[in-house]
Order: C-alpha cells, then structure tokens, then sequence
C-alpha cells in the first residue's frame, strides 16, 4: 500500500486527537493541512488565500481550546477550511461548495464544532458576545470559552462595532481574535484599517519595545509569571512610545498584540496565556493571505478565489470565455456614461473587482469610492452624493444589500434622491449557498413607494436600462444575475425568427416587451430579468412539442406593465410568471395583486424559489432543485394541460 | 397693541436676519427661542429636552456658517426645532407634528435648510459626507461647508462608525459635532459613552491643563493666532495626562472638545475658530437636556417627551387612562413568562420605557439587555443567546427594526433561532410621521422561510400567543400597534353578542378564527391584527344598514391559515383584507397569493397602505387618509354593492 502524504493529518478525525499529539507536532500537522488545501482546492475552487493563512490560528484554537465545548465563532467563514478537515469533515471537503457536499462556511445545522451561521461580515462578535453572556448567566456554564474570529476587514463593519461597543457592557469572558490579513477581497479601506497596519509597523516602537522592557524587569515592575501584566505592557509601550491611540482600549476591551499568526507555536503559547482571563479581550494576530504557496503570498488579490490551478507551478487554469459577464457589461457601460455626465460617481461596499466597479476606478478614479465592508453607509453616502447633485450608481451584491433595507428607505427612498442601485448577483448564485443568494431582493424593494425597478433579460436591456437612468430624478434599481451576460442574438436559435421579437427598441419606463408571439397559444409567461432565457429555452421545447407559448420580457417590477397583465387576463388560459427570486412577496406576487384588482379569473403558476432555504450546488441543480431550470419550466406547463 | 413677549425673535424670519445682529445678542435669542419652546409644546407637545439643549449650538451654527449654502445635517432631527424657529417656520411651528402641520423632524421638501432626512439614528455623518465629497467634486463649491450634528447616543450606531470609518479616506472638510447630552430616550449604555464621560470629567487632566498651557506659551510652543495648534493642543495633553485612547484621533479624525455647548458665545468662538480648517474635525460639545426649564434639568428622562405641561410650573397635565398600552401588555406577560421559564431573557435597543422591556429589567436586571441605539447588534446577540439555550424576547419598534433585517435573515431564521421578535409601533404610529411609521414589517418578514408572524387583535389574543411562544422551537415575529391594548368584551357593544364570537380560545400556530358570523353574508373581512376593531366597528355601522359581513380574525400572517383563505373562496363574493401596514407585499398580498393558487373568480380588494408615503397627523386622521378608518372600511364595502 502507497504510504500516505498525510502522516499525521490522516490520523485526526476530531480536535481531542489533534491534542493528544506534542505541541513539536503542530507545524507539521500546519504543513500537511496546507498540502491537502491546495490539493483539493487546485480542483473544486474555494477560497484560497484567506483559508491558507488561517491554518496556524485553527491548529492552535483546537490545540488550545475544548472544542466544541468552547466555541469558535467565524466572521465571514471562507478562511475556516482547515477547521472543517479538523473536526471530522477531512473527506466530505473534498466536495465542499456541490450540490452534495458540505458548504464553504461553516454551518451549525452541518456540524456541532460550527457556532453560529458566517457568510456576512461582521456578525462574530455580537453572536459570540450572545454566547458568552449566555454562559455566564447559566449555572454550570461559566467556565465555558467563546473565541470570535474576525478579520480586519470586517472589523470595520457597523455591526462589528456595534458589537464592540457592547462587549464590555455585560459580564462575559469574550475572547476577539483580529485576523489581520491586511486584505479583504479588494485592497482594504478606511481609517481603522489605516490605524492596524500603523500599529502593526510602528518603527519607534519596536526600536524602544526590548529596551524598556529589560529595564522595567530588572526594576522588579513586570515579570513573566504575571502574563496578563506582561501582555499588556507593550500596549502601554506603544500608546506611550508611537503617541498611537487605541481605539480597543478606548472601548474598554483589553487588547494584545500584534504577535505573529503564523507562528503556531507563538499563537499557542499566547492563547495559554491569555485563555483563562476575565473579562472582554481582543488578540490581534497578523497573518499572510496564502501563506505556504509562494505564487499565493506574492499576489494574494489574484488568489483570494483563484479557480482551478495547477498544485505544482500554481498556474492558473483558466476557462476560455467568449463573453461578457454581466458585470462587466455594467462596468463598461457605467465608465461610457460617466465620459459624457459628470454627475456619475461610482459606489462599491468592498467588491470593485466583484461588481467590475474597478473598471470605474481606472478610468475615474475620483468619482469612484470603495467605502469598504460598509453597505449601510455605502447607501446614505450615496443619498448624501445625491442630495448635493451627484448622480451615484451603487453596484452591490443582492445578498448583502440586505443590510443596506433601512438606508434605501431612509436615506434614498423618502427623498426621492436618484441613486441608482445596481444590483448584482440577484437570484441564484450557486456554490457560495444559502447565505450569498440574493432571492429577497424584489420582494423587499417592490414594498418601498418611489421606488422604480427592473431587471434586464439582455445584453442590450441592461445598457439601455442603464442608459435611461441617468435622465430618471428617482430612485431606481437593476438587478442581474452572476455569470455571463446573454445576448439573445446569438443563444436562441431554434425558434421561428418570425416570432420572436428580439429587435432593440428603447426601454421605457414601466413599458414591458412581448419576446415571442406563438399564435393561438393558451399560455404565457410573464418573466423578469435573464432567467427569461431559460423560458426561451423551454418555449422550443414546448414548441417542438406541440404547445406554443407566449412570453413577455416584463422589465419592470415596479412600475408594473398594468396594460400587459390586463391584456394577458384577458387573453390567456393559463398565465406563468417566471422569476429568479422568492415567489413570497415577489415579481410573481405582484403580478397576482394586479391579476386580483381586474378580477382574473384563472390560477396563476408562479416559478421561482419557494419558501424553503436553498443551499449550495450549481445554478443550474438548484434552478431545478426549485423548479424553475428549462425542464422545470417545460414540465410546469405541460401539467397545465394534462 | 401689546408689546410681544419675542422683541429680537419676532425679526427673524430667516438665517441671514439672525446674523445680522451683533453677537452680544445671541444669548437673547436664544432665550426668546427657549421661552417659545416652552409655550408652544406645552399645548402641542414634542421632544422637549433635547430641543431645549440644543438652542444655543442652532443659534450658533446659523450665526456662524452661510446657511443654507452651508448644509447643517441634523441626526434624529427632533432636537432641531430651534432649527425650524430660525428658519422661517416660527409660525408653523405652533402646528408641528399634526396632520396639516409640518414634520416634527426636518425634512427636505419642507425647506431648503433641511438637507436630509434624519428621523433613524446614526445616518448623519454617511449623508454629510457624501455632500462635502460632492462638493470637493464639483468646480466653485470647494468653499461649501457641511456639518454633521449627532448625538452622544446616535454615534454609537454602526452606520455612524461607518461613516467615522471612511471620513478620513476622502478629500472633504466634513465638520462633526457632537452633541454630547450624556442621554437618550433611555440611559446610554456602551463603551463609548463611557469613554465619552470619562473624556469630559478627567480630574487630572483639569488640574494639569491651564498649568501646562501657561509654560507652554511662555516657552512660545503654541500662541493664540495659531488657533488649529492651540486647540489641538488640549488633546495631546488630555491623551498624555489621562492616558486616555482617543478613538476619533485613532480614526484619523481631528478633535476638539469638550466644550460647553449651552455656552452660545463659546460656540461661536469656537466655529469660527476651527471653520475654515480643512479635513475632517470633531468637535465635542456637552449640552444639557432641558436646559433653561429646571424641572426638565432635573429630569431629563421624563422630559423627552414629556407630552402636555403647565409652561410656568411644569406639573404634567396627563390624560386619564383606565385601560393598558399594547407595549404594556407584552411587559407584563414577559415578566410573568419569565418568572416560569429560566431561559428567557429580554433585549431592547435603547427603548426599555418606549416597549416596556423595563418591566422586565426591574425584575430581571441579569437577564435584560439594553444594547443602546444599535439594532443590528440586537438581534444577532439575541441569536447568540439563542444558540446557547436562550429564549430570547426583542423588543424593537417596527420602523427602527428595519435596520436589522439582515440580521434576521442571516443571523436568526437561516439557523432556525428560536428569537421571538416583538415589534412595537407596528402599523401607523401618528405624530412622528414619514420616518417613524411600522408599516413594513408584514411585507420584508413574510418573504423569510421558516419565519412565523402573527398579530393580536386583543389583549387576551397577545397574552397566549406569547405564552405559545415559549413552546415555540423556531423563530417568530409577534407585532402590535402603538397605543391602548383593546379588550373586544369591553369595546364590542353594537353587535348581537350571538354573532360575536370572543371567547378567549387557546391560540394555535397558524390558526385564524372567525370572530363575526352574521348569516347569509356575501361579504367577508380577513383581517390581521389590532386594526381589527376597526372591521368589527364597521360591521356595526354595516349591519345597521342592512349589510350583514362576516370577519376572520387571521392572528397568522405566516404560517397563513389557508384551509379558511379556501372556505372563504369557496362562500363569499367578496372578499376584503384589512391589514395596518403596506398593501405591497404584505398580508393581502399573501392572501392573493393563496387565492391566485386556489383559482378564485372574484376581485379581492385589499385594505392597508397605498404604495404612498404617509406622513405626519393622528392615527386616525392618518387611517383615513388611507381609506381604512372605520368609515373607510363601510365606504369600500358598499362600494361593492353599488
């Protein structure tokens, strides 16, 4: 039998084996780790960089802590992939992020070592702080650990703050531990991040730091069995040395560091030290983004999510691709209207590269602002822009706009402020699962008065769409999917060119366009955004089978084509409406409202996700896990006539 | 003629006349403005204290800086109203807050002074910032100024350390006062109000400062003339001194303060010192809620609000009441269910008194949480706490519960957390208008999975559907209205007592029942929560004229109770839903979803909130306008009989 590569590593099933061994054992069992991450990551793509730099501070917290008695919280849980192959999941990883497979984050309904749900940033301290005061407050429970692992980038999310703020309100043994990778997916902003990279490298400090120290020991004012002390010296040392403020210390909490996170033995010994203190602590550790795979460490931007990769060289296998994605047809069409209106800024919360907002930032760097991990704030500045005559595009992903609801109402909608949202990754968005789907976003924008929205279907739809938006004094949003954009020119090919009406009109407000006229069909779809193509698809289907359907691309949600849905009322036996989001209180539910004001007096099939979770897998296996993928569609109808 | 009580305000019908006059008069002004406060809302009332500590900064900042050029962006704008005094609305001021008034808040489509809307806590500092940035932007309004005004409890809302978190990254002369009045509506809880005291009453750093500003000049270090130096310069020594942390300096953010913000001719000096500065600067001010009325002084808490009073000896003229308030009934039932049941715990977010969570924080101070103005945090602690074997009760008002609905999605209902959501305010809340209204809730809740919503039309009705909770292993949203908690065997008189069908049945998860039963009814109401009353008083009116109606008393929003949604298709011609929040998304839509299902053949009219901003007025006034008042609800139903 061929000996494995991974001595040590094959032997852990469960953190209790990973701390049988001799803490001599750890940088090995680091090693190993690394090796199989980027084994099986060079295959099924993850999250690269941030997972490889987190593998010391994970063997360390499971070396340290009573897993899963003491609990890890994760903040954004992408990094956390060594965890899973420490806590029994070894194999199942090497299907994480499929259809059946594990998720990419760590989840509690997956595993008792997983704490607390972490796919948006921000959330671990107030979650953990939740646990701690929990276990304080039940007898028997008070020993009990809570650690919240959070990364410097979502540190600097309102949340996170809120959280910090409260930590020292309430009797609770919290330990934070700042993963400062210097890094979020795009490079990190704001004046927080300024001030943990000063901390980080202050020169005087570390010039004075030994000096001191050896003259205060011999003066008998410190010494190595009081750690806690001992710790906290060189925080004094540095407030007092560098003149830096610490905005930590300043919120109470008492704070260590920076050590070395990449040194397991380091971080071992540090968390003994500081493991059975009382009260709020915050360890701030610095780590390498990709470290132990030198191509990784040199470029950690390129391999924050690098895809499929070559284990040995680390050369990129990259899939050839022929066309836009919808983003950069976004991007490209956002820089070509901001050349002729100097009124258009660009917003990105922490995502430029992911929304292409970065193609903005090349071409007009001061009207392009990366306000970082801040959704919230990234919609009031945009109202604050728009109130002093700017014209602000805020490109965010659907999911976490979310956390952006309240700022849409408040500081946008009741105004009227002409910002427009451009909303990517809105519906299914496949591997990231159940926390990165961005389902809710027409049903929680419909409900706001003043707000106009709509989803292009195409190519052409989108820039149009985009295009109009610059002459609307209101708010406006557009929502479209990940991955490539379609051009319907070149994907549907089946159908009679007689039918279909595919030509490029202008976009008007509120004004639908019927795609395909069948003749005499009974059935019509009324669909919104690109998931119409999959009802191109499936009406060649039904087509070659015999039913001939209808379709109208309705464009807009809000306002709604009332002409069209009365027209379909009249017209149609059997109307579909076809969305790629929730059908609770979405596209489809306001079709039915109009339908029950005119009386319509026939059922309404409304495809979309239904009220249940989705979780992770292709887009395509989860459009047909919710019925709404071509076959779905086609079966849909077809039951309408048996 | 009789001399006017207002020699210099009666002049002032704008900006520019106040900085007309000499300096030496402000301090009049400002105690005419106090005077006029006093007057007006003893008879119309308001939020008194924070107005009353805000006079003399209002007058100072209209004095000092070109408004409205200059843009003063208010933070919970209801210690504004020495803004609207000033501002050409004195004689409007006497109808604030009612239905043909103005806004009790500013509000940009009442005046050009008004630059943003700031009923929710926190958002200043984003919308300021994007308007000095804009301003940076845009060739001849380099020289603009903008300035933030937030208080000592605003500023600890996440969206606010958002915005102080990216001040610094852009070019802008943002200025930031806070107002620091050491209060909110309740008592301000978190590290950085402790901080913030603590920066204010530093006994070393008194005792030390004039000593070393005095060897200081001597020495030549720092003079009068270099004004930015001289400020600063108390800064430093307060950091060296106190070893106190600045956070705003550790967040890039240049600080002056504290100064005496009741102290006008001290703010003038110290706006015109540090005005033309550029970069973005803080200035700390501590003010007194309720200064210049000394019962107010001495009471800051009751005098928030404090409804109506007599203006010269400050006795409150409190209206009688025989009956509970809804937030009085929860309260009470919160206690009692804790008294059983060790794992409940309560959380408010700086609204102990406004939702009676301080019933429970008298009996249970452990086991009650005050987290201050950050809802976000609220919720995801109280999923923590959850996940720790917690029962969680979160007590927010409807429109500030907007602002955590990410955290409900993300951080709750995709764990399955057993929170249970009280929201207050829900439906129309009257005076505080546009921003304050819970008119959403029904709508964003209902798109979530495994979420259960549900609403009491009466006392007994809220009463077991928190006890029901406490069984209830998932998460769920209970809301009720603002004001007095109806008992139906008190208020129901008209109605044959043989049709009416009140009996306190234990409430089931997703049961409706039906409450009126007349015979032979065509019509029927499906009503959601306690707008109820409003179906059963107009089924009094109703059945006086000879239209008999049936209502069900719904109680579910989700899980919808669809077997009656089905009978009632099958036996009414007509079909009304009554709910007290938005027809968008919200209850009656759901039911058009179920009945759009089923394949209903009539209209279904549903009753709520049109797609339309409401703004301020009473509650009635308010349900009128939206055609839901009692007489709305007979109008729309024999509408249906013409």
């Amino acid at each position: 039998m061929k000996k494995s590569e991974y001595n040590i590593l094959d032997s852990i099933d469960s953190p209790a084996e990973l701390r049988k061994l001799s803490q001599d054992k750890l940088s090995e069992v680091c090693r190993e780790i690394r090796k199989y991450l980027i084994k099986n990551l060079a295959h099924n793509p993850g999250h690269f960089g941030s997972s490889m730099g987190a593998v010391d501070l994970i063997v360390a917290l499971h070396y340290v802590f009573n897993t899963p008695r003491d609990r890890i919280v994760w903040d954004v849980g992408h990094q956390a992939y060594a965890h899973k192959i420490l806590t029994g999941r070894r194999e199942l990883f090497k299907n994480q992020r499929t259809h059946n497979g594990i998720s990419g984050f760590p989840f509690p309904k997956e595993s008792e070592y997983d704490t607390f749900v972490c796919g948006h940033a921000g959330n671990s301290i107030s979650a953990a702080l939740g646990m701690a005061v929990a276990d304080q407050n039940t007898p028997g429970e008070e020993d009990r650990k809570t650690i919240a692992v959070i990364g410097d980038s979502s540190i600097s999310n309102g949340i996170a703050f809120e959280g910090l703020n409260n930590t020292s309100n309430q009797l609770n043994n919290l330990l934070i531990i700042l993963n400062d990778n210097d890094m979020s997916i795009d490079d990190p902003v704001g004046a927080l991040h300024k001030y943990l990279s000063e901390i980080t490298t202050s020169a005087p400090y570390n010039r004075w730091r030994l000096r001191i120290y050896s003259i205060c020991k011999r003066l008998g004012l410190i010494n190595d069995r009081r750690k806690g002390l001992l710790l906290r010296f060189n925080n004094a040392l540095k407030a007092l040395i560098s003149a830096q403020q610490n905005i930590f210390e300043g919120l109470n909490i008492r704070y260590f560091g920076p050590f070395d996170g990449n040194d397991v033995n380091k971080v071992v010994k540090v968390l003994n030290d500081i493991k059975e203190m009382k009260g709020p602590r915050i360890l701030h550790l610095s780590t390498v983004k990709g470290k132990g795979f030198e191509v990784a460490e040199r470029n950690p931007q390129a391999w924050h999510a690098p895809g499929n990769f070559d284990p040995y060289t680390g050369e990129k296998i990259s899939k050839n691709r022929n066309s836009e994605l919808w983003q950069e047809v976004f991007g490209r069409n956002l820089v070509s209207l901001a050349e002729d209106d100097q009124r258009i800024v660009g917003i990105s919360a922490a995502m430029l590269s992911g929304t292409s907002m970065c193609m903005m930032m090349d071409k007009f760097p001061d009207r392009t602002f990366d306000v970082g991990i801040s959704e919230g704030h990234a919609v009031t500045f945009a109202g604050g822009l728009a109130s002093a005559g700017k014209k602000p595009f805020v490109a965010i992903y659907s999911s976490f706009l979310q956390r952006a609801f309240d700022n849409i109402i408040h500081d946008v909608a009741i105004q009227g402020l002409p910002v427009v949202f451009c909303i990517d990754r809105a519906g299914i968005v496949g591997e990231d699962g159940v926390t990165h789907h961005g389902i809710f976003d027409i049903a929680y924008l419909r409900m706001i008065p003043d707000m106009n929205i709509c989803a292009p279907l195409d190519v052409d739809t989108l820039s149009g769409l985009m295009k109009m938006s610059t002459s609307l004094n209101s708010p406006l949003t557009i929502r479209y999917p990940k991955g490539k954009a379609i051009d319907l020119n070149q994907e549907i090919t089946d159908l009679d060119p007689k039918v279909l009406n595919l030509c490029k009109s202008d976009v008007s407000i509120g004004k639908a366009r019927k795609i395909l006229s069948q003749g005499h069909a009974q059935t019509v779809i009324l669909s919104i955004g690109a998931i119409g193509y999959n009802a191109l698809k499936a009406a060649e289907i039904l087509s070659r089978k015999g039913i001939p359907i209808d379709i109208y691309d309705m464009i807009w949600i809000k306002p709604l084509d009332k002409s069209v849905v009365s027209e379909v009322a009249e017209k149609y036996d059997h109307i579909f409406t076809l969305e790629d989001g929730v059908v609770s209180g979405g596209f489809g539910s306001a079709v039915c409202e109009c339908l029950s004001d005119i009386g319509y007096k026939n059922k309404v099939v409304r495809l979309g996700i239904p009220d249940n979770w989705v979780y992770q897998g292709s887009i395509s296996e989860l459009q047909k896990d919710c019925g709404y993928d071509i076959d779905g569609i086609v079966t849909a109808i077809e039951k309408e006539y048996l």
